[in-house]
């Protein structure tokens, strides 16, 4: 008998390579199983909703894996305790904990995604958000961006924002939301400017490549109908910059 | 001819010995100074608003120091710059400077300060926040915190909740507000604690040990009223713990 269970997890990426094992460098996943592993002393593999870059952030990935029945029953939030205890000091916390039925898929049952991107403006450089944003020092006309992100929405070929090395078969997606808050964020005008995505599945880079393509718009270097063209021109090269991992946060994924 | 400067720092105190300069640890004042000595070649005896512990986080301290006249006079916008050029990568920043009168006091002349204490209450360990709040495992109760604190308000002799090696000559303080907010801080219950507390001045640890002891409260441990008589008992012994630095923000000085 197997158990099969749907994980919240929530991480500070800043120094892993990201979701995703690889042989030579320490990533989310592979602290995530071996914390597993370690209060169940079974093998897990984790199957996860969105595989993180090098450097990208959680407050809502989601995961799920089997196990089976143990000596001494634990119940979800007895898990979610084991697994923490295993992770600590490590930046990465399980959240939440439930069981599910066998079918579960954290990645294919994902029926919306939300994501954050934080942008700090002013000159000052970081402290307690080193890593934890993108700091950008010149003036940003968010307005602008605005509007330029309109010409995002909807359904299209977004193969101008996904990365030269995406898998995916198809560069279509569709694009639900794309709002931009701002807020002061120090006493002396500096301000945080925070990007909110949403949808039901991206390109590899898209969110980066979107936010990196619509800070040339905020800067004043392409106007926000640039954008009409970057995006029907389906080419890589007729986009903006890929912005830093630095202010990305998968935020919530729903099911 | 001498000008005087007055500059606003943030800073996350996580690895630094607090602000005071030590013999054998790195502390703040020790980086702001020899960050100012770097890009104008005179040494500077900075004067600070409030003395930080190890630990202990700034959004808005206040110092104030003299520079000689510069071959290559720098307006405050530039000295903020060269300044935070030679503290980078370091996560202390300048975020503003402004000339002032030479009679300027960064420590006598301030006439209110506001600290936040922030405490993380969830079972999860901290990820992003790491450091940078107190985290509280059991169920808290914020009215009963709030009505404790109340009966620390106004002016008092704060002995109890002042640290043994405080070298203040009067242990007579007044407390101008001590809120506590409560907001969401994860999709799974998690929340956010957050202490505001104003005065003009306050004892070493005062508004940790106040924290500290107010969360007794919070914790069922202690009864609100209970504060009147650890205020009353005028001693260390009749009060709580003192709290971690993780959460101690030192917020914005009025002049």
């Amino acid at each position: 008998m197997t158990q099969r269970y749907k994980i919240t997890i929530e991480y500070n990426g800043q120094n892993y390579s990201g979701w995703q094992r690889q042989p030579h460098a320490m990533t989310i996943q592979q602290a995530v199983e071996e914390a597993i592993r370690k209060f169940s002393s079974q093998d897990v593999a984790i199957t996860v909703a969105g595989r993180t870059d090098a450097g990208v952030h959680a407050l809502g990935q989601v995961a799920n894996f089997d196990l089976e029945e143990m000596k001494k029953p634990l119940n979800p939030f007895q898990i979610m305790k084991a697994i923490n205890a295993h992770l600590v000091p490590q930046p990465i916390s399980v959240v939440h904990v439930e069981e599910v039925h066998s079918e579960f898929n954290a990645r294919f049952d994902a029926l919306n995604k939300l994501y954050r991107y934080r942008v700090i403006n002013r000159n000052a450089f970081l402290t307690h958000d080193r890593g934890l944003a993108w700091l950008l020092k010149y003036p940003i006309d968010v307005d602008a961006m605005r509007e330029g992100a309109k010409h995002l929405l909807g359904n299209h070929d977004f193969t101008t924002f996904r990365d030269s090395e995406c898998q995916a078969k198809s560069p279509i997606r569709t694009l639900d939301r794309l709002d931009i808050a701002v807020k002061e964020y120090d006493a002396h005008g500096g301000k945080e400017i925070v990007f909110e995505i949403e949808g039901k599945s991206f390109l590899h880079h898209q969110v980066r490549n979107m936010v990196g393509t619509l800070s040339l718009v905020g800067r004043g270097k392409w106007h926000p109908k640039d954008m009409i063209g970057a995006l029907e021109a389906k080419n890589r090269a007729a986009g903006g910059p890929t912005c830093p991992a630095d202010g990305l946060y998968l935020v919530r994924i729903d099911y």
